[in-house]
């Protein structure tokens, strides 16, 4: 049989560091830890009971909390959080609860039951305070999305900068009468751009109106903001410019100024969010604020992990550089608009 | 605190229904199996030591092993799959293996360890015999891709009869130069639809073109199936139609043909497969085969869990209808070709 003696020997460390690796006690940097777990794979080590029942709260199970797992946006996400999870032995399973309310409390109820060690939640609006009472008990990290009245570990993006990083481009292209698709979700993502298109707007002293505010479905639709983009350019004093939180509702905007005779970026300029695989699938390509997607799955796994491992001094808001990307979808206001 | 007496007083059903559904034990009709769950729930009843032995093996959880989770045709399937199994009181999680074979093992020993009480499996090459392994001692179903070798319980369309459909609608436009992208995977979906493309050609006596068969990669990706396309069409002697295995590498063909100036349908006749939402996104609209992808989930899950509730006479092949939608990417072959 296996020891935690041949472990430590096939790993190149003592075996009171197996030991802390297998109780998640202590610190242990993440190559040993990472050559430890190869060592017991290789070896196909099975702790004893004792060691077992030391570690008997420990599934090496995470979950992630999605609302709409097809979302491309997530591709990245879930492949940085998936590949981070593997390299320290653990699994990451994708609960779905396809924002519904029921199941994102019963997949809570799985750390509950000891049936994971930890979740990420991917989206959460801003006034899901039922997380504090979770977020109390067990490792809970937000990504992208998170409840900025509660003290949870979380890692995004600077969601007001990239969305002030936007507007002062299509200000600094001449225009002057912006429009924006946001969304009728209550995410601080949608919050925040908001926020910053207004804002920029009024560090400009231009006219925030109204009529120039459109919001598309709760999950970004093609079709809704499609919809949304007919809505504000049929105006008679339409937008020369459209600032849309997401590059699926870009993409219905374009077809929707298309449908209506309009050019992009010739009569309209239509700006997205997040770069996701089809910005540059149909011409024009998206103008975009790219999301370090993968960047954001790895650090989430490693913040949660940080949490799991009762580590102290963690750095609870974890901000990653955002990129805005000019292509073809916006240009410099014409003479004849 | 709760009884099992008032669990079956609030369901309206005897004690030893309640302790059958709680064991998994005999059988018990779905529509009673919810009224019971839903007393649990009501009541907030915990089963105590005695009957929770009797189900420590039951986790209520299942998993969903998928390659790559993003891809839109997983949308309703997942959908289909969750909301079956929140009705009997299961959590459907999902393991992205990302096509790694050592994290499609890793999620096969979640059932070896107890974490979960069956898997359905959304994608396996023809050749993935490992899981016959697993499958004698697990609760297993194969959803959309199997290996055919095995007696593992599935659910699927017929693609052989699927692809048939689809080239003999093609020639029955009057096309005799018909392409078809595969891709470059061992999916027996892959296989069946290439299949169906060669025998109905031979049925119809007109040759079978090496140069007009041309492979996309294996996640079907739209510029892999642009790549392909314009392959075929920049041919001196071009087909005059494609057939693609799915819609994302049609939207990609399509592509292709507009960048080479070719006219879809008028040039050239291009057709999907799966019926995703972008297949009406953009003009034109994609003609295509529907599956019943909500449908193929809710199944895969019903079949699942007849077997872990050990039900005797179980339909080991379910084949679920598919549709041909004829939209607006195929016609009539034109006298200038």
């Amino acid at each position: 049989m296996v020891k935690i003696a041949d472990v430590a020997k096939e790993a190149n460390v003592s075996v009171a560091t197996v030991s802390r690796v297998l109780n998640k006690k202590g610190s242990v940097k993440p190559e040993t830890c990472e050559r430890v777990y190869k060592a017991i794979e290789k070896l196909s080590f099975e702790p004893n009971m004792s060691a077992r029942n030391l570690r008997r709260n420990e599934t090496r199970v995470i979950l992630i909390i999605a609302p709409n797992i097809t979302n491309p946006y997530y591709a990245h996400i879930l492949a940085g959080i998936g590949d981070e999870a593997a390299k320290l032995g653990y699994s990451a399973l994708i609960y779905n609860t396809a924002g519904n309310e029921e199941r994102e409390r019963s997949s809570m109820d799985m750390l509950k039951r000891k049936r994971a060690d930890g979740a990420i939640l991917l989206a959460c609006n801003t006034d899901s305070l039922w997380v504090a009472e979770y977020a109390e008990k067990y490792p809970l990290v937000h990504c992208s999305e998170y409840v900025e009245k509660l003290d949870v570990p979380r890692v995004s993006i600077d969601n007001y900068k990239a969305a002030v990083d936007v507007m002062e481009y299509i200000i600094g292209l001449g225009h002057k009468k912006i429009a924006t698709i946001s969304s009728c979700n209550s995410y601080i993502s949608t919050v925040l751009r908001l926020q910053g298109y207004k804002d920029t707007l009024k560090k400009h002293s231009l006219a925030m109106k109204k009529r120039y505010i459109a919001f598309a479905d709760a999950e970004y639709s093609f079709k809704s903001g499609k919809t949304a983009a007919f809505d504000l350019l049929k105006q008679k004093d339409r937008p020369t410019a459209i600032f849309c939180i997401s590059d699926t509702i870009a993409l219905g905007a374009i077809t929707a100024a298309k449908e209506m005779g309009l050019r992009v970026p010739e009569d309209v300029t239509i700006t997205g969010f997040d770069d996701v695989d089809y910005t540059t699938m149909f011409h024009p390509y998206i103008t975009t604020i790219a999301q370090p997607c993968y960047e954001l799955g790895r650090e989430s796994f490693k913040l949660l992990h940080a949490c799991m491992s009762n580590k102290k001094e963690i750095d609870k808001k974890v901000i990653l550089p955002h990129k805005f990307i000019i292509r073809e979808s916006s240009a410099p206001i014409s003479t004849c608009n």
